[in-house]
């Protein structure tokens, strides 16, 4: 996908420069880039706005400022808006996740998205939702429903970065995790170790007490480097008892 | 879920009180409730926190403090711990979103599960991290990886709140969209319109040219009642035509 087709994000009537701003560093860290401002309250440029950006002060000055909202919404195919309150309104209303999923498919097509916000007292009014194609309703706990705009443009960008398959690739499960024939080794040790020591003394209970502790250590995911190096303590452990013995 | 095994949050050694009350505001926003705090920096209470918690004061009025991290990870069998910067060590990293449904897995088993946050301008110590189980690292953009607390807090709230799997239902799909036989109904009053207004012109046009329009008028996904309503205008539209030709 062309990086000029991401989704714009346009705010109506912002009314704080540290939203600007906020919303601004929420874009960058996710990945979007294009800022447009419908009639900014408090007139543009906005010093507070770049304070806020925090390494995405290029999105704060390429922000480009529009009279109202249709007027930002010149170029847009299809206009989703974020609305913290349910609305009495014939339109569909998603969750961010959802929404993000088809977004990413109407970019892809080569349809201009437009990730609307709208003032932060107020919200979106009626007639500005009228021209929004669909409503994402950030999910909450019941008792404490108020996100403000810098949540959740984190949470709308956070998912737009979801939502491009290619990105999701932090995780990193352990490397190297040993095979069982290093385990084996380890076992076969241990258990020579703990019988030499009577460890287990009743012998019909030997078995389930055996067992639990093999699942306990292969719980660990140790590498087959640390399994060495646990034996290397084993053995170290094992040796000082026969000298305290003796 | 027992609500009071739904996982802890703690922060350890944090610095700003702003901090301390954004991250409540995120707990209360998204279903947790329990927050502890291992040495903040300037003491306890900050009144700093109670103004930023917006609705979750009582979450920052019954927080507990601990002299250092063990001590609030007492009762703790797993921790997982948001790191923004890699770390050269041996530990699992997960996503938020496998992270929190494994939590959510682990909770309902009756464990004890922390969500461990460090302080905001250093991040955790390794000895810190090394008392956590699992890493979680938020996906970001290459070019701008730094979130601040508030906006991590926020996402793992959020993630959080998401994996339970009973409160996913914020989606409203349009009710009520008209059958089929109700768009027959349209189409044939509306052909029967076009056709006698001569609209096709080019018989071996017209098939493909009434296609696509009824193809967009399908888009729209009317309800039943709003197809009446569509019908009732196309004819108060034809009814005008016909008149003003009269």
């Amino acid at each position: 996908m062309p990086k000029n087709n991401h989704p714009v994000v346009i705010l109506v009537q912002p009314q704080m420069g540290e939203n600007i701003g906020a919303v601004a560093r929420a874009m960058g860290n996710f990945g979007l880039s294009e800022l447009r401002l419908a009639a900014p309250r408090d007139g543009w440029p906005n010093p507070k706005a770049v304070e806020m950006a925090a390494g995405a002060e290029s999105i704060i000055t390429n922000a480009t400022i529009y009279p109202d909202f249709m007027a930002a919404m010149h170029d847009v195919h299809l206009a989703y808006a974020t609305t913290a309150r349910p609305r009495d309104m014939e339109k569909r209303v998603v969750e961010p996740r959802t929404a993000m999923a088809e977004i990413t498919g109407h970019s892809a097509s080569g349809n201009k998205v437009a990730l609307v916000f709208g003032p932060e007292r107020t919200g979106l009014a009626n007639e500005d939702i009228t021209l929004c194609d669909t409503l994402i309703t950030i999910p909450t706990s019941e008792e404490n429903r108020s996100l403000n705009i810098a949540q959740s443009a984190v949470l709308i960008g956070y998912e737009w970065l979801c939502a491009q398959s290619d990105v999701m690739q932090v995780t990193r499960e352990l490397p190297d995790i040993a095979p069982q024939e290093e385990w084996h080794g380890l076992f076969s040790q241990l258990e020579g170790y703990l019988d030499a020591a009577d460890y287990f003394r009743v012998v019909h209970k030997k078995q389930v007490m055996w067992q639990n502790l093999q699942n306990m250590l292969l719980r660990s995911r140790l590498s087959a480097q640390e399994v060495r190096t646990f034996r290397g303590m084993l053995r170290a452990l094992w040796e000082r008892r026969l000298g305290e013995k003796s």
